[in-house]
């Protein structure tokens, strides 16, 4: 077999077979193949695309590049949820407990990350003492037990993956939906999801700006995940303004617990209800979306999923006390009002450039070695559609620095103010595959 | 400028700028653009093509990549010829006494190179004493005096186009237009050419198996000629066979005197009238295509054709009494008359395969380092439309060893002989640009 070849034949439009992805996989990764015939393929990609027997085949080449982590001492199916990002997106920290309080396993792994907040683990340290220092035989012990942990990544999880999403990046092969969708999938696969849940954002704020992107996206990795045994879903979810009302590290944990109350954010509300009634019929304790729902919804009622997020700080060393008082989280020094200069509704709030706001505050990383504030960020007090008068508060600024004029004037630019009340659809689309 | 970007604009069919282009020839000459990025966007070039602007810019940057050659010592329009190679194809040792006894400057730098036969200077080596080892002070003497001289490449011409025709070779880019005829333009005119006419053949022998796709590269080149400043025509011609009757090196001089004393192969001397005239007019010694012609057979006619290749001979110490004796050419130990099994008519000579044929007897190169037996090759006796009997010579082997068992079955499975009577159209389209 000769990469010259593969490449042709993709160029071509060909088909590539098993053994043809997995020497492409295997010698790149080892070196044997170099970067200039990597790339060439991507962009043959890219025209071409992949069919999806290719697709498949591709994730699990990249999952068998490295470790594969077992979960079988965990029982129950261990479902896993994804994100393609957005801002302000508090939904692992609730779907977490929320989705444990139905008795599904969630075997969390999670990493820190770059963005306009920190990851999944950054936000959880908020919590004085929580910590995912944890064995892998505690992380076993906790699951089994309590249904829930989160642990930090560990391992040589698809290094193919990591050197192809380094060379796609310095190639303009990033916008590819079957190397984004493998890519992902590859990840989730090799971290031992036995089924996964999908959140795809379109909008102004996600990758994905137009919804038919999404969608396509969507799909692809509904397909590799259903070809490969792991079963599924998607939802197409709007980032055309922030998810819920806050930013930042401690902020979002404060407005998970609300939220694990009954007392959140309709918006957020609603997508963990989608999210985790997938999760619960995946995960076998519901036999459909809608009795999904109903249960998710009941264990919201009756304070279980508040309980089950306790018992998930306190296993993992966390301050449980912050979940009944919420002023123990690390709070920030100066809170600003910005007051809005003009009267109409809310047309649009640029979900991206807010997220970079907060990230001037310090809630997130530039680089792996930047450190968060934990303490600051933003809470949004309008939303789109939502009514303003001149003076009443968009958004409360939760700020170390006392100068937060170049914020304040960013926001002002980020809201949209009009005539119109616009109603932002949430749940755009569910793909179940 | 980032080479991301320039990818990025040609992946989504933008037309790249002078400073674009320039910018990835120079680093990638220099090595601080690396091969992954420039096979990416070869690649991306492969599906989106460039516009005619986009390929002249590619052209001139890879010829300034390097040394130019200067033939301004030269008088006279300069016009250079170029073939994109075929079986048996004699037309340069024709061409350079023919169009100089017009007073048409031929001042041709040539090659060795890979293939079934040598490349030009091998073939000329034929001529007891010939060689290329002259300076260039004594080159541009020879030709300003009579018109004709060959010389060896020399110098550091188009670095960036051998680096991406190597890069190309193992990504799967070779096959596309727009790089195929910047790579072929830069050559020519870094070599100093005022004027180039092109042979692009097309058929089972060519690289171009599709006539379209010759059409299309001969009109690339001829477009990126007139753009840059240099008047470029090009011939599309049929490689359905080999041209003349004879593959093989000093077989192709014999030729080629048979062919400038008015006795040679119909299809040779045809095309060599054809391309001829083109360098006529370009050359400024006609007016016209017909009057070149007319020019041209008159010189052939009159013998003073065949006096030029004599002068040619012995400026550069060959023995020119080879033109009247033929003889005196080196000559194989064998002659072996390759028999026709069946009667009817020739409908079909694999031109390729008979090439490789020739190769096999020692003729040509297969690596650098070969050495080439002058002397070998074959000689057609039928050619396409041509009625055969049984046991009929269809071909002359002419070898140096006595077994040449395996050539002649090969050359027996060439030859396609039925009951139709094809004809060839040998000279398929004139593009003037």
């Amino acid at each position: 077999m000769r990469m010259v070849d593969i490449i042709a034949k993709k160029r071509d439009n060909g088909e590539l077979t098993k053994e043809e992805i997995q020497y492409f996989i295997d010698g790149y990764t080892k070196g044997d193949i170099p970067d200039y015939q990597a790339s060439a393929l991507l962009m043959a990609v890219f025209f071409n695309d992949m069919t999806q027997t290719e697709r498949a085949e591709l994730t699990m080449a990249m999952v068998k590049s490295g470790d594969e982590i077992d979960l079988s001492a965990i029982s129950g199916v261990k479902v896993d949820k994804h994100s393609t990002g957005g801002v302000g997106d508090t939904t692992t920290l609730v779907l977490a407990p929320l989705v444990a309080a139905l008795d599904v396993p969630v075997a969390k792994m999670s990493g820190r990350g770059l963005g306009h907040t920190g990851g999944t683990i950054d936000k959880l340290e908020a919590v004085e003492g929580f910590h995912v220092e944890i064995t892998d035989k505690e992380f076993t012990d906790i699951v089994n037990r309590d249904k829930v942990a989160v642990i930090g990544q560990s391992g040589n999880l698809t290094p193919a993956d990591k050197k192809i999403y380094a060379l796609r990046d310095v190639t303009a092969t990033v916008n590819s939906i079957p190397l984004i969708a493998s890519s992902i999938m590859s990840k989730k696969i090799a971290s031992g999801a036995d089924a996964i849940v999908l959140d795809v954002k379109t909008g102004d704020g996600a990758f994905m700006k137009h919804e038919e992107d999404a969608v396509a996206l969507a799909e692809a990795m509904v397909s590799i995940g259903n070809n490969v045994g792991r079963n599924t879903m998607a939802i197409i979810s709007s980032m055309s303004e922030p998810l819920g009302y806050a930013i930042g590290n401690a902020l979002e944990v404060k407005e998970a617990i609300e939220t694990l109350k009954g007392e959140g954010p309709e918006d957020l509300t609603r997508l963990c209800l989608e999210l985790g009634a997938q999760m619960a019929v995946l995960g076998g304790a519901a036999e459909s979306l809608v009795e999904a729902k109903e249960k998710l919804q009941a264990v919201i009622d009756d304070g279980q999923a508040l309980e089950k997020f306790k018992t998930f700080l306190k296993n993992q060393g966390g301050d449980p006390t912050v979940v009944d008082d919420v002023s123990r989280l690390p709070k920030a020094d100066y809170q600003y009002e910005v007051k809005s200069k003009e009267s109409g509704f809310v047309e649009e709030i640029r979900a991206e450039e807010i997220g970079i706001a907060s990230a001037m505050l310090g809630a997130g990383r530039q680089t792996k070695e930047d450190v968060i504030d934990l303490a600051v960020g933003l809470v949004l007090k309008k939303k789109v559609g939502d009514p303003v008068e001149v003076g009443e508060t968009l958004a409360v600024i939760h700020s170390n620095t006392e100068d937060v004029s170049e914020v304040e004037a960013k926001i002002l630019k980020d809201y949209k103010i009009g005539s119109n009340k616009v109603n932002i659809e949430l749940v755009r689309q569910v793909i179940t595959g």
